[in-house]
C-alpha cells in the first residue's frame, strides 16, 4: 500500500527540519517544499534545504522562486536597505517580519499540496519561544487551514504543527533524539558563512542549545 | 486629508474592471495590483490591466510575476497540455479551476496592503453567476479575511467584494452605469486577439451582455 504524502514546508532552519522529521515518522512520504524569497541568507538555506531533504530521503523536493518578495521589502531580510537588528530581542512584531510571509507560504503549499495529493502539510512555526511573528501562532494556523479547505478543490488538507509549543531548548533536544542532522541546518539571519551569533535567529538557537546543554555543531564568528 | 487607499485586484476583466471602479466611487485612492501567473492569454490581461488603471487613474500600478503557478499545474490555463473546454458549462469545479489562485492572490496583496498602507483590498469575485470556483465563494473570502488580520501586523484589513451575489447581467449593467470602459477589459481564457466566444469565461460574459439588451464592445472569432 502506497503511503499518505506530508508535503513539509522547510526553510532550512531547526525548527522545519525537526517538523519534517517528526512527518516522515508519523509514516508519511514526504514531499519537500522550499521557498527562496530574496532574503539575505538565500543561497545557504537553499543549500541546507537540500541536505535536509537528502537526510529525509523525501520522495519529491520542490523549489519556489518568490522574486516579488523584494519588491515589497519593508523588512530587514528582503530589503537590503533595512539592518538587521544585532543587539537583542525586544517586545513587539520586529523589523525582520516578512509581511504575510507564513501565510503566502501556506497558500502556495496548498495549491501544491493538491497538484501532489499530499493529505498533510507541516510547518515548523514556533509559538512563544519565538521572534514574535503574527504568522506563527497557533490561532493563525488553525485560522488558514480554515480558508484553504473552503477555497482548494479538496477540503481536508490539514496543516500540523507539531512545534508550536515547543521552546527552542525542546527544539534541539528532539532534534537529537529523532537524528536531525543540525550540522545541516541555518539559522543566521545575517550570514552565509558562520553565523553572526547576533541576529534574533541566532540568538535564539544559541539559547535552545545552551539550554538543552549541548553544543551547536555550525561555525560561528569568533 | 489624504483619502485612504484601497488595493484593487484587476484581472483585466470585466468583474475586478467595476469592482476597482466601485473602490473608487467609495472614495479611495487605488493601488491597481495585477498577477501575471503563466495564463495562456497573460499578455492581454496585463494590456488590460493598463488600461483599466489608467482608466482609474491609479495612484500605484504594481504588477507581480508569479512563475510558479506553470509548475503547480493541473489545471487549463497555465497547464498548455490541458486543453481549455469549449462545449459549454457543467456543474462541479472545472478544469480551468487554478489550485488556490484567489488565496494565493489576495495573501500577496495582503503583504502589499502593508506595504502600501491600504485599508481595504477590493476583489471581483462573483458568487453564484460564475464557473464555481471554491475560491470565488463568500464563505472563503470572509475566512481568509479572518486569517489575514491574525497573520498581518495590523488587524484592520478588509476585503471587500461588491460584487460576490450580482449576475453577470448585473455587471454589465453596472459597469455601463458607472463608466467602466468594458472594451478595455477581457475575460476569454483561450485567445488573446479575437476572444473565442467558447470557453466557459467568454459564455458567461456574452450571457451577460444578453440579458442586459447590451452589445459586448470586443471583438470575437466570427
Amino acid at each position: 500500500m502506497n503511503k499518505s504524502r506530508a508535503l513539509c514546508v522547510i526553510s532550512g532552519g531547526m525548527d522545519s527540519a525537526l517538523a519534517a522529521k517528526m512527518a516522515k515518522n508519523d509514516g508519511y512520504d514526504i514531499v519537500a517544499v522550499h521557498f527562496n524569497y530574496g532574503q539575505r541568507t538565500e543561497n545557504r538555506e537553499l543549500d541546507s534545504f537540500k541536505k535536509i531533504s537528502k537526510d529525509l530521503d523525501a520522495k519529491i523536493t520542490h523549489v519556489v522562486d518568490l522574486d516579488f518578495f523584494k519588491q515589497i521589502g519593508v523588512n530587514a531580510l528582503t530589503d537590503d536597505s533595512i539592518d538587521v537588528p544585532i543587539t537583542g530581542i525586544n517586545p513587539g512584531v520586529p523589523i525582520t517580519y516578512v509581511p504575510y510571509r507564513n501565510g503566502i507560504f501556506l497558500s502556495i503549499a496548498a495549491a501544491l499540496a493538491q497538484k501532489y495529493s499530499a493529505k498533510a502539510i507541516y510547518i515548523g512555526v514556533v509559538e512563544e519561544d519565538s521572534s514574535g511573528y503574527p504568522d506563527c501562532t497557533k490561532g493563525f494556523i488553525d485560522s488558514i487551514n480554515s480558508a484553504i479547505n473552503l477555497g482548494l478543490n479538496d477540503n481536508d488538507l490539514e496543516i500540523k504543527t507539531p512545534l508550536i509549543h515547543l521552546s527552542k531548548a525542546d527544539i534541539v533536544r528532539k532534534s537529537l533524539q529523532y537524528g536531525v542532522k543540525l550540522e545541516h541546518t541555518w539559522s543566521c539571519y545575517k550570514n552565509e558563512e558562520s553565523a553572526c551569533g547576533l541576529c534574533d535567529s541566532c540568538r535564539l538557537r544559541l539559547k535552545g542549545f545552551k539550554e538543552a546543554g549541548k553544543k551547536d555543531p555550525i561555525a560561528y564568528i569568533a
